[in-house]
């Protein structure tokens, strides 16, 4: 990973829209797609339907990249939904990847795009595989358009054929999908990755991994989509199924809060930003130190810094430039040392730093790599003392509810002890929420409970 | 059609040399796309095997404009397999439709390049369809696959699995494969598509649609692969399973000689050069004419022009200027007038043709509309008499093996009788090449007979 | 202006190592442009020096968009130069105008890279179309090439004819050029534009606009370029010619602090993170208001905020989400609507922000459009009040010296009262910083005065 | 060179109507310059005057990469030029020398397409140089612009001052220029390079370097543009100015009748197909050989061969398959090897030519690399002999007039014999055109001389 981060597989994004007119509803799914970028950047598209056809583009690449005023042009609908997504980890890259994955089958279309991650995908496959079926890529997506197709062959609708299909699909899914006349969303029964609706004043009917999305098209918030909920939009209106909601308390991942959701995402209630002050502020009561200030790594790390500084008295301080540009530099670190990439994102303002005993706040540790050249570049810029203290606690185990943690070859705290990872990474303390705390920085989530399996082990499927 | 042709739509290639080092086979398969891609000039892609690992690289243009010394330099493998293709008649633009197909399925992965068009397709897809199939594309490759992969299922191996698939896929198949560790290539027990195989001095087997990609790569011909037969290579050692020959007498399409072939290949063992050389030579003394000079439409309709001067003693004159980079421009005839161009691409000498009686040559027609504008700019260049003279017979009937032309809405043969024709497009006179005459423009065909369904109605499934 | 702010206009690097092997340097001042994009993201592009040959890469885009791997590979040498830029307000996009400018005059090559604007440029212009001069762009940097290269017609020396070219150059000009065997680095005599250099651990000289260039290259600052200073570098060897230095205190743009510099730079040894902290406390004292908490909009107001509330003892709040993609946006706001770009890019926390009394800290206002789109943003949010405090004086007179506002019919302060704009914006009370607070916020510069002409009209030229 | 050919530098373009709308003539004017493309392939561009003021576009690349629907819409005006070109043989890339080249100078715009090459453009530059001029490229177009500009001070008239420089400027141009207010074309008083203009039927004046541009955008041929010649348009109105006329009988380049220029072009009143017929008839009179075919190397060497074939009454024959698409490749000959590179291009027919002695008709030979490729592709054909004649005498002496052959280093027959080329090459025999029949290739060019400095050194300046 370049910057030594846990990545969010996918973003997703649909709008709905009778009298919608030309590309309208294309350039919102741009926009939408716009907010959630940061869950995705490797590829994405959108695809729309008009008259029962559904169209699609998709490339490698950003969402600027991939999408130009004259490409959005060409597509017209009164339906549309979007992707964003990284590949998962270890795998090449999976060409024909890219969603929204558009297909055919016995009824015609369907438009898939999905985020999240499917347990029984080579139980299923083996099925699939045994009735002749192709593929064109390793992705998940592809079996849950299987499994949905297979359905949908003895079901009298698409929206019954999904729910079927929600008994056979285990694991993390957030689906927005197109029929020929249909929008259907659907959210697997722990609720692992978030997805939510709102509305516009025109009537637009919008779905999103994220309220952000939401705010980018002027959509007002109604609710979350609820674990197992099926909602089909048709003829302008928002039908629900509950059939298979209610199964489990639900189990969202936490690490949306920790570092995948943007900070101004209210996901389930809660303002992310806000859970993040409330792990500085709990890390600061757990894990005091003697220092003269507060930074944050930017920018996850940031809300968590100025909550520490608001528990523990001890002033926050800016502690980094940031180089907004440099998230795009086609350099990878193994072109150039890594300390060079870190470097051209990361500016310690030494004026701040120097002579100093510095607290400072990141949000999570994957094979500490960034961690150690951060400290090492605080050290040059004259820290006299670096006490880490990280927003979450010990990443340990993988995630198999759509992330790109899939080994545990990747996370140092596996098989380390604090004191190791503090010594390897040349902090002076070192110091993680306890696990203990995870349920209060998340006080405003009602009805749902949480995924906490990549610090436990303790695997919900 | 832009310039009113019919269009073939593939040309495939493959290279097998257990030797090869590095992007080799890359560059000989560009190379052999290079020498195809009139064959077809929409999308075209190539596929490596490298240690039983099958990746690709495709798109939308042509084969000069999709590949770069970088993209080859990617491609290392001792496999390789390429295509070029059109889309059908009246499809839109299928995005996932490039070839070569590369899918995973039960058995691992499968790269096929097809030139042809298989006719049952509904039939099968509705069999799929009854399984749960999905589609990304509408193309026939991908029911070839399933086919193929279903097969499999039950057979013991790849070609014994091909070898049953082709007892299911009625009509036009030249297929290049590449399993995990074989190369595997058929053609439909009729023979309606070209395919020849050769070998280079290096100890490459090479496989391709016609000769020309032979040469471009240095390769010596060896043969054509018969009508139903499957040849396999693996570990470098060449079997051939005829099981499926020999069926019937075979069933060529006689398009390759008028049209779709490039002149310089050599096709059953027929020149294309000569083919189209003796079709002149024929309708000169079938509809002999009272004229000055003889002149032909670039670039096909020479060979005959140059023939029917030979018969007819009349002299043959080059009476247009050509514009060899009009064939890339950007600008369709929808936007500006048709007549632009084809006055880009054609340009009448009017020193040579000016107060002429001329003999105009061309190789077929479909809407007519081509040769309407040419006749009328012949006649702005001073011609006198205008008479047109077809190298083949009128084209009346749909092509359902491997051409764009599905419907007999294009062809103005169809339903307008020849003096009509020749009205409507402002000829003083129009002959076409006789039915009868046919056979005698492939003196050099053996043991092959030919497809003439497109002049007759005569369909050989 | 997309975002209703002034423009810098340019950015520029340098760095020389006689020893420097392959593409080490242009991949130096890649880094380096990269750090310094802020400052200009219409275009760019680096010259390299070769065995006294100079060869360059410009085009329109951002750093990572104009120079790849493969581009930079080819950009061999042991001089670089760079640059970035935006286009003067108001002109057309002139497509020859990216820098460096390199050109061939009666002793050989010169490449100019250049941050600053032209004073004098029409009566220059006039002299020199009377000797018959012709001019490829409009840009001041063609007017500056021909000034130097006239005089070193009669000087001996590059260096010599640029230290008789800065009695002749009027205005704000920060030039890094390289001759064939040299590096030559000139200031105005005014020192409007900032200019320092470092050394790198390698011997690398390292010329830049601001310390986060040197930073990005890990080199160390040693000083700011003196005003009217000329630094030449050959064999290694730096020497400084300061003839033309003295003439004046100095007049460095104040605006650097304001707004344009990144946070991180320091500039004539002022961090300007501190100063616009400072401008926030200054604030804080002059125009205290009652209120619930402070926020800054992202980027540049957010110091200034965190010192109003340091100084004010109002807690600071993140009131805004920003989404860090949507700069790159291609959708301009007259194709949808100004409001939907800001959307796009700003989110309020409405969490935060709802039912509150806000002060709301801003760096600077042009037109604002922007102001007022954010505060009917902040107001649908549920704010009670909103209290804009500015973190500079009134912008009421053009600059001519190096940034896009010449004209006053951009600036809404040059005929609005403070009233006047306050109900325009819809703000509840408006506040900007005295100008006789300005010199307070730059407490570390020594040795140089500043320009406060665009508050006061009070030019130095 | 790629294919060891001489190249002409340019090609150049006019178009002129005052009730022009829109992007009209930046549409006709791509027309012409597509029709033009075998000018020059390197690079291109067009400028267009909307109400007095020029902009342009170009670019590196063919006509058809370098401009799209969407960049043509973008160039409305009631004048346009445009140009293609080559680079100098041996010169670098010189990024900035794509034409036309518009600058600014005392007297506002000016646009300059320029086929040619000026001789004394040293002396001019030192002359320049004295003055302080800078360049931006190597080009002579550069110093035309400043010669021009320079008379422009002291003339009354664009037209006037371009009468004047005529006097200034040694060498070829055929220049087509474009002031704010009017369109200017003037011609070398020697006329080496061609230059004619013609009407279209809605009024648009048309200028271009050979008939096949009128002839593309339906333009009727007027007149050729006389050596010496200034011709104005303005208001719609044409002026000729012919003080510069009549100093010589005119030195009009030969080769384009042998190779640069379309065979379907009528240079000077005579037809390039006739000549390249008449030479290959001329060869035959003088170079007579026993043998069974004639065969020509395609596509220049065609009209020559059929030439060949009449005159001797031995048979013509399409010796070679050609790959209309090879042209484009970016594989280089130093990439992969020269003969590979041949052999995509060209495919010798074995049938035609095995066991066969044939006559070989090429053009002209630079190297002879290409030749004798194409003799060993022969050999291995088949071919029993082959005789190569050559339709033009030995090329031993640079161009200095517009090409791309400035060094005798690149040209075999300098310092070789025909005996020793023959073996050279692998030819049997060889023979070249009689220097003595020149003229007799171009019976219907009346009232200007020729050049024929590249066969006899005999250099007109």
């Amino acid at each position: 990973m370049y910057d030594d981060k846990v990545r969010e597989e996918c973003g997703v994004f649909g709008i709905y829209n009778t009298n919608a007119e030309g590309d309208y509803l294309a350039k919102q799914t741009y926009l939408g797609l716009m907010a959630l970028q940061h869950r995705g950047q490797e590829a994405c598209g959108l695809a729309v339907n008009l008259n029962q056809e559904i169209t699609f583009h998709k490339n490698m690449g950003l969402v600027d990249e991939v999408f130009s005023e004259e490409v959005l042009s060409r597509f017209k609908g009164h339906m549309a939904i979007g992707h964003c997504r990284y590949s998962t980890a270890g795998s090449k890259k999976d060409k024909d990847a890219a969603q929204p994955l558009v297909i055919n089958y016995a009824k015609g279309q369907l438009a898939i795009a999905h985020n999240g991650n499917i347990r029984n995908v080579l139980e299923l496959r083996a099925i699939y595989d045994e009735k002749g079926a192709i593929y064109r890529t390793h992705t998940d997506t592809e079996i849950i358009a299987y499994t949905i197709a297979k359905q949908r062959l003895s079901e009298g609708s698409i929206e019954k054929a999904v729910a079927k299909a929600m008994h056979i699909l285990e694991g993390a899914y957030s689906l927005i999908m197109m029929s020929p006349s249909k929008m259907i969303v659907a959210r697997d029964p722990f609720g692992f990755r978030p997805l939510c609706f709102g509305r516009k004043a025109d009537g637009s009917v919008v779905f999103a991994s994220e309220t952000v999305a939401l705010d980018a098209v002027d959509a007002v918030y109604e609710r979350d989509v609820m674990p197992g909920e099926i909602i089909t939009v048709q003829h302008g209106e928002i039908k629900s199924n509950t059939e298979n909601c209610g199964q489990n308390g639900g189990k969202m991942c936490i690490f949306e809060y920790i570092y995948f959701a943007r900070p101004d995402s209210t996901v389930q209630g809660q303002l992310v930003n806000d859970s993040r002050r409330s792990a500085g502020q709990l890390l600061a009561k757990a894990s005091p130190v003697e220092a003269d200030i507060v930074i944050g790594v930017p920018d996850s790390g940031i809300p968590s810094a100025i909550g520490y500084s608001e528990a523990s008295g001890i002033p926050y301080v800016e502690g980094f430039g940031k180089n907004r540009y440099a998230g795009r530099t086609f350099i990878r670190p193994d072109q150039m040392s890594r300390e060079a990439a870190v470097r051209l994102k990361l500016n310690p303002l030494r004026k701040y730093v120097e002579g100093k005993r510095v607290v400072l706040v990141d949000d999570s540790m994957v094979r500490g790599t960034t961690n150690k050249i951060i400290i090492k570049m605080l050290r040059e810029a004259g820290v006299k003392e670096v006490h880490l203290r990280m927003s979450s606690p010990p990443y340990k185990y993988p995630c198999y509810y759509g992330t790109d943690v899939s080994t545990t070859s990747q996370l140092i705290a596996t098989d380390h002890t604090i004191a190791e990872i503090c010594e390897e990474i040349g902090a002076d303390s070192l110091a993680f929420l306890q696990l203990s705390d995870l349920p209060h920085i998340i006080p405003d989530v009602k009805d749902i409970g949480y995924c906490e399996a990549c610090f436990t082990g303790d695997y919900p499927i």
